[in-house]
């Protein structure tokens, strides 16, 4: 006799609850198992079946229809759709013809015995269907009813999986710490982004931290000798597409390593907690220096999932007697450059050319000049009749360009060209992949390195003055090193961004470990006032050890994981794009009163847009 | 040949570093071998030995005395205490007599062969040993000198492990899952001691959660069945005694399952991730009521690691002829109570008795009337005269007191003498314990349910108003339903408090989940506004299941397992109890530029306290 009790087991996901199995477990070998069930009412179907819903899945309870079974055909008949229920009943098998494949469970059924309502559910705003299509608003709204489904029940539970086994990897095979570093903390200078907290001290704020930056280093001064965090941080950058006013951040810091210890370190990280199912991930990743990532693809965190370089045509034209081109071409720093579009003149339509042209004017000030191959191999470009037939070969052999591609070209400063075609190739890619074509497999996970980024940039407005490509703790690659007294506009910085199909997911950086050469950056080369990063100076130079890390974009890599166009279907209460949580109707009033304590008072006056 | 490479081996705390073992590693086994180590220098000992350190232990360094190791001995010979460098050399057994058994490296050293001196460093402001006292305000401006002590890094490293081996449990053996939620979230009602963080919208203000209590409830009505996190939490308390504004909590919640559910898991889960070296955990824990908590011990968290229980000697007064007693006593909810100092009137003096009754004095309003049972058997009390010599007998007999022993009694409302004396329980514990008497195994660690709290109690200064006894979330006791409707105050809660060694580590209870119970006690006993709640509402009249869950406080749980006198000491970087960070000066003084942006003044005319 099969009939084992239907207590739950002492370990797995129906430990110590009311249930003995979860509604995506029963299968065949169950049958004639008493089990006892919990879940959301899915439908019922003609007062015979109730489809009972829980996280694992769907199982069919079977209403009895005998007369002495009146009650509790009456109490299963009169559920609401998403009423919460305890079922216990025997497993049986399907009769045949009934199976369904479709469904994991689908070879049985559970005939009822006994029924506890828990809570019958009002009418919902929406069906919990994942292919039920609801507004954004209504998603947000209802936050609660939106995280029952399929697709996001998966989203949050491979996110729990993937950090569970990144810490595995991290605290039981790398020996690192997990630290929590506090988020109340003190103003960054000029740190505009960052959101403040009054505190009882008049005048006073603290500031909720973009990263742990600071803290991080200080406990490898502290010699925790490694340390991770799954940590919290804070940016207030007003509404911005896809962003959210607090993300998390998978943090690490490691001491006694270099550039490549730390690269190494994530790929392990990723290639341990990569889901079986997503298929196995190669390492090492590819790696390409900043320069290459400009000079092929015109961005610094290129898509390698798919080809369209940038192909550089300066050298034909250097001696051409198109005078606009000449000119361009054999300015500092100007050139030629294209990027070839396969089957772009057969595919994209009169108002998608426009539309391109209109782009690269209206966001990068420039000219683009199309030029078509059509089917005979003809040209049909407003440089055709500009151009010799050897500088058309040179071009067609040059670009590989092929009959019915599209070639987008531009001259001018490669600082402008560069990232023009860069972006025109992502936006052509989506083009054609509109179109049907398929240009990048959506099962593909491509990672790469960018390296050796520049130390310094010029300051956006006031280009004499340099500022931190990225932070100023950043060491110099070890060669360019004597370059930071000479010339630092030249320095590349020991950085690393990881790149995830086209998206930045984190970055890096060996940081500087001694306070002089930190002072000389501060000092002589940003002109900040090192009084206010006393403490970490100080700290540098207390027996600051060589040391570095990276921190990594948990809910961007988890989006691109499952494939959610919006990082807001990986984090279980996302904000609104203006920063509002649509459920709670957050942020929201505080009466004065409560606010005295704190000091301030709201500028009701103030109107600003 | 033993001469292994000293490459850093690839997984365990020298992966992909610059070192191949640590510096508490290396053993007898390892002589003959070439190792590198990195570490800071703990001290320098006649030019003949540099004593490396890092988190791990200490190592001997031999400085070569050769002349053809001339520079190599002159920089170990010129290094500073603290500075960091890397050693390469070769692991030998000690002369004998030179062994130092109380270090764990004490057979080896290491022949030094080459170093890089990564930084020198200053003169500290101190020394890093354990055995040295520091002033907490410098420990905390020099955060990262004080973690580099053995004592901070053990503290930080086992809290680091004990939530590792927490979420294993979790995870792997229970199938929760580690959700993320928001911490900028709307302001409860009347929620004073939550931080509020002001937006960019006018005169709206995010708030900080004191705990994710309404998201974790959300999560339960959202299918997620099992969540965890852990979470940081906000408390804005002002300057409190060893709390901290930001404090973390494991949070957990759980659907279909009751009460005894929930506690098991509570018990599994410290038996799990309990660290091996402080002993076994047995389980299930002591559980205990709330009113026999209160009768007993005075507390709702009493510390059972010692006896000394209050008695209740009433029944011997009800009929005395001492008038004040026979009226406190025979008033409603009048006592008599006493507690038995073992050897107290032997071991304390005149001053500690004097204090005793100044406590109950100042800080309960109580007289406190001391009974010295002195060495011949006989008391001296002012009670004496009033006692027959049968009621004498029956207090000795009922409070078991020996000669040398003292009765702290005292009579009134037992709603004063129990706090009283469960008061003085701890403070004489605490006495005996100066005055070098073993009250309470420092080692060992009683856990403690306290179950069947009152659901709600009388509003401090309104009493004939009820507030909520934890919060108004808590299901009642399914015996205890009906008197909801009728004699609310006197329903009994299905809330649980974890109490270790007297400490109150962590709280929870089965919540409602039926619509109209939570609108009955918002609205009809709490007379609160529901519209407050209207989502957590609406979500509970969406299909709720039974669920309930429990917060264990993290930095507390820690302090006590590491024997810690503040939370500070597991915390990497705690503010100062006035919720200052003395390292960076967080809070700080922000531009009112920078304030315009969230249409907020500091009102620097208010003068507050």
């Amino acid at each position: 006799r099969l009939d084992k009790s239907d207590t739950p087991p002492s370990t797995g996901p129906s430990s110590l609850s009311f249930r003995s199995h979860t509604c995506g477990e029963l299968r065949s070998d169950h049958v004639g198992e008493r089990v006892t069930l919990c879940g959301w009412v899915q439908y019922l179907r003609q007062d015979q079946f109730v489809i009972l819903r829980d996280f694992s899945g769907l199982t069919q309870v079977l209403i009895p229809q005998e007369d002495s079974a009146g009650d509790l055909k009456a109490a299963l008949c009169d559920l609401t759709v998403e009423s919460v229920v305890k079922v216990t009943g025997t497993v049986r098998r399907r009769p045949d013809g009934q199976q369904n494949k479709a469904m994991p469970t689908g070879e049985i059924e559970v005939q009822a015995e006994s029924i506890e309502v828990f809570n019958l559910s009002r009418k919902l705003p929406f069906e919990i269907k994942d292919f039920v299509k609801k507004s954004e608003a209504l998603r947000m709204q209802y936050r609660y009813l939106d995280l029952r489904s399929f697709q996001m029940q998966h989203n949050l539970r491979l996110r729990s999986q993937l950090v569970m086994k990144m810490r595995e990897y991290l605290c039981n095979v790398h020996g690192f710490v997990d630290v929590e570093t506090p988020t109340l903390f003190k103003r960054t200078p000029g740190g505009a982004k960052e959101f403040v907290v009054p505190s009882r001290d008049p005048g006073r704020f603290y500031s909720l931290p973009q990263s742990p930056q600071q803290f991080k280093q200080l406990l490898m001064v502290a010699g925790i000798d490694r340390y991770f965090q799954m940590a919290r941080c804070y940016r207030d950058e007003g509404s911005k597409p896809d962003r959210q006013p607090e993300f998390t951040q998978v943090d690490i810091e490691m001491s006694f390593v270099d550039q490549a210890g730390i690269m190494s370190l994530v790929e392990g990280l990723i290639q341990y907690s990569w889901p079986v199912e997503k298929g196995p991930i190669e390492v090492p990743f590819q790696t390409m220096t900043y320069e290459e990532a400009m000079r092929d693809y015109g961005v610094d965190k290129p898509d390698t999932r798919f080809n369209m370089k940038l192909i550089d045509l300066s050298e034909i034209f250097l001696s051409t007697e198109i005078q606009f081109l000449r000119s361009a071409v054999s300015q500092p720093g100007g050139s030629f450059q294209a990027i070839c579009v396969p089957d772009g003149a057969k595919l994209l339509a009169g108002k998608d050319l426009e539309n391109l042209k209109q782009t690269a004017k209206t966001h990068f000030g420039q000219e683009l000049t199309l030029v078509l191959v059509k089917a005979d191999g003809t040209l049909k470009s407003p440089l055709k009749k500009l151009l010799s037939p050897s500088d058309t070969d040179r071009i067609l052999q040059r670009t590989a360009a092929k009959p019915g591609d599209l070639l987008l070209t531009a001259a001018g400063s490669s600082q402008t060209v560069r990232p023009l075609l860069g972006h025109l190739r992502l936006h052509c890619a989506q083009l054609l992949e509109s179109r049907g074509i398929t240009v990048r497999d959506p099962a593909a996970f491509h990672f790469l390195w960018v390296v050796d980024f520049p130390l310094f940039l010029p300051k956006e407005g006031e280009p004499e003055q340099l500022e931190s490509a990225h932070h100023p703790f950043t060491a110099p690659l070890p060669e360019d090193m004597e370059l930071l007294y000479t010339e630092p506009q030249k320095v590349r910085g020991q950085h690393y961004d990881l790149v995830l199909n086209g998206c930045e997911i984190g970055g890096g950086s060996i940081r500087i470990h001694k306070a002089s050469i930190q002072q000389y950056v501060l000092n002589n080369i940003l002109k900040e006032d090192p009084s206010l990063l006393s403490h970490l100076l100080e700290a540098l130079d207390s027996g600051a050890p060589p040391h570095g890390g990276i921190a990594l974009g948990l809910d961007r890599l988890v989006s691109i994981m499952v494939g959610a166009s919006s990082i807001r279907d990986v984090i279980a209460f996302p904000k609104s794009f203006r920063g509002h949580d649509l459920m709670s109707c957050a942020p929201d009033f505080v009466p004065e009163e409560e606010l005295k304590s704190y000091h301030i008072s709201v500028n009701w006056l103030t109107k600003q847009k």
